[in-house]
């Protein structure tokens, strides 16, 4: 049981850096830079004859750029020898194209999900899998898939660095519940959903019947990518009369202008978890991580 | 033979447009975005059910970005009932790095050719393929490959429009030895091939025999990436003599202030085909490229 | 009168050339490259103390890229002791943005022709440069402007080119009457422009009273940059009647699928100027810009 | 004294949020995008008029954007009547450009320390400035200079992170003994500086007398770029027999593959400071920032 190897990808060193230290294997980074053409080169630095490798890349803002550099590096450690793949890959990216919302359109979760079965991956360790339209990860993955949460370890963080009272956990909406949920057990309290509805033209989210009045709220999502549902939240929970609203989130990525978004829409602090590189990473997904490691 | 729909990628629409024309078949571009998110949003905007479909996607100076749409698009037109996809690449990234020159180097060149057949492409139209170490395509390929050349193409149009007498075609190494040859039985020219020394420390070039005196020197060559073969053999040309050098390259890709370079030392023009655009493309790839769907 | 050299930026190589071989004067490229940390190197790689140089740089899809090589480079220029810059900069970015929408934006328009004075340039020639709200160049710059028109080349090689019968020229909304208007004399055919009207929510492009049926129909622009407008516009003049319709734009940025929308919308062919390297820069604007440099 | 408002660029929104909490003063972020073609969109969301603005923007890794967003910012602070513009620019780009190797180079940090002065700023804070060929930012800027230090704190947190025994301070080259100079202050701790020297042909890093066995050695620098310098120290000091060797750098820009170089040499751990966002920032600027703000 448990990995040989924990080789970090070139978006991800310091994360599995941390996870090799814990457990106590071996550990080195892919080498790899960009030629002026646009290529990317990728050289294994160690030997990986007949030894389990973990191979950690997290796909974040150049999601394309990552996915080829892995997919070279996975093909070149079977190549080499390597006698297991396990992909951490702590932020997937594609997995919110998971239908056709119009004709002809790519269903570009299930065409990843078999990516990595072309990848040789024998197991698959991701966190908090943003799946829509499916009950479980074996749906679209013919791969083993461990998805683990870091939801309960966001909101115990939440809690200890903003000094709050027992909060009023919020999820943006009904697929948020599944983190909400946890996240109120991990700090023994409530926890509401928010709905969307569609109120003439547009889509509004509305809340339920609870009483956030003089109460610290902590709204918790899997993904803050431009900020939007989180601003919009956060300011409607505001307006119904929140003192406070903070916001924990697992994937960090931050973009087009979202700390912009959030700031002004009055929340009042953002945690996050190292899964990609960002200033409010204040949990690391590296223990989960390693836990998940020495049970494959 | 032949085939149903010519459909153009986001990186050779126009190309993809010009062939539909000569092939009188349908034709389209697929749908596609970035998210801010990093991701590429792909659809098919035609109905493809039972069809064979040529996709049409160079990949020029963002590779990784332009192999991630062909990958959603291929996978998507057998998802949508395409009867066959013929893949026209005509620039197809990662062939130099075909061997370890060190060891853990991934071997991308196979790696590509292996995810062809993942994308489920009965045959890879491309146009002068840079192979090095192997002497044929199918000895690293196990899609069908027709690897088309542009080199007679460029020398005939470069003769014309800088109304060369018959001119010295020079091949800068020996790799380029196959495209200077048929570029010179096309105008009915001479060829020569420099051959890279190392003296001491450098590597540098050195021509055989041939007296450039008062002649007309035509460089060709399959790809001009940072422009750094080209500009050191036209320097070296300039050295031994000759007055006026030109050259011709298929792709240009023209990267890392590569026209600087090429100007630097002399070159009097250049041309270029449109398998990547470039404001140097006289040639058009089109023709060559119908004429291999016709077969297929 | 005239300038002495003809320098290219690292955008605009090809058409510096081709202007200075028109002037028949010296000609270079700056040496520019990246730095792996994203800094951009700059080196004026000729005598310039005492002369006249035209700096020639377009400044499409990596807007901020080009103007930060551009004044490192002006500024060394006049370092280096050039008598005079004429700034030659084809595809002016930021000058949509010339007013207020939202209190607090950034008036970049006014911004970006400030900047061309603190780089000490003394003529800024252009092309068709997109003035919203200003009638002439001179109420947002303090530099000399020449502003030239592609516009009646565009439709003249339109013309050829598709062996249009006199076409209906068509500007797409009231900005693009001036090149409609131009457009229109040099071809010596009529034209019309749409309005843009708001019915209920939307904002719709309406015509007037022209009778489209069996002409063919030429659209005129400045900018194609994502392709909504001109798709938008042919989508109209095709449900309307219209059996054929070209457009013509003078810059051709095409971003985001724009390729995709003006197929789907129905155009039939598409050609632009080289003042931005585009696959269907069919007019080169050497010749404009030739000619005004020697007027400065 | 002190200022009213700290503006957080798109670049350094959580480094202006803890700066501001320092400070007790009214916060807010650019509101900030992208176009499609490019371009940038800048708005002041707040009213500055009258009043003492901190623009915090660091300009890391895609520095020339930055800059054309500071630009585009501090000039519309002062068109909406800011009394006052205190740019915060803790990594400062393009200082190592100070003097040219090659005629005709841009000197680009004396044009980036003018165009300070175009933006209308009245003081410029940045920390750990490289600069070269010197001694003081007055040599090189028109504007107000104050240039923090980051390498005492660096020194004491990795005393503190890595249970240092009195570690052996190391400058990896003459222009880092400020910092190892600081540092060695900082804990009570000896430092030495390597020297660059040309042996032949190639230049190697070279120590003088200290003896480092059994000794943690911390290397203090001020940049960490590609991390070749970093590296190539590391290994050194490796093969002298220092048995751990820790890292810590102020601007943490990790391009190119540099974190796998920085494990391939050998280096146990590394910290850095948050004045670029990078998984390492242990050290916050935001204290000194606050200070140096308190007292303009």
């Amino acid at each position: 049981m448990g990995v040989d190897i924990v080789l970090g990808g070139s978006a991800s060193a310091y994360l599995a850096r941390k996870v090799a230290e814990r457990l106590g294997v071996e550990f080195a980074v892919l080498e790899t830079r960009k030629f002026p053409d646009g290529e990317t080169y990728v050289r294994v630095p160690i030997d990986v004859a007949g030894r389990k490798v973990a191979l950690v890349q997290s796909m974040y803002r150049t999601p394309n750029e990552y996915l080829a550099e892995f997919l070279l590096a996975s093909k070149t450690l079977k190549d080499l020898g390597a006698s297991e793949i396990i992909a951490v890959i702590p932020y997937l990216p594609y997995m919110r194209q998971d239908s056709r919302f119009k004709p002809g359109e790519a269903l570009s979760a299930k065409i990843v999900a078999e990516l990595m079965e072309w990848c040789e991956v024998s197991t698959l360790i991701t966190v908090d899998l943003h799946l829509h339209r499916f009950r479980s990860p074996s749906e679209l993955f013919r791969v083993r898939v461990r998805n683990l949460t870091a939801a309960g370890e966001l909101a115990k963080a939440a809690v200890e660095e903003f000094s709050l009272k027992p909060p009023l956990i919020v999820g943006p909406d009904e697929e948020a519940e599944q983190w909400a949920r946890i996240a109120a057990e991990a700090v023994n309290a409530e926890y509401i959903v928010l709905r969307k509805e569609r109120s003439s033209d547009e889509e509004v989210r509305v809340m339920g019947a609870a009483d956030v009045t003089g109460r610290d709220v902590l709204i918790i999502d899997d993904i803050v990518s431009t900020g939007g549902t989180l601003a919009e939240t956060a300011r409607l929970l505001k307006a119904v009369g929140a003192p406070r609203v903070y916001a924990a989130c697992t994937h960090a990525l931050l973009v087009s202008g979202a700390e912009a978004k959030l700031y002004a829409a009055g929340i009042d602090a953002f945690i996050a978890t190292d899964s990609v590189p960002n200033p409010y990473a204040i949990v690391s997904i590296a223990p989960l991580v390693a836990e998940a490691l020495r049970e494959v």
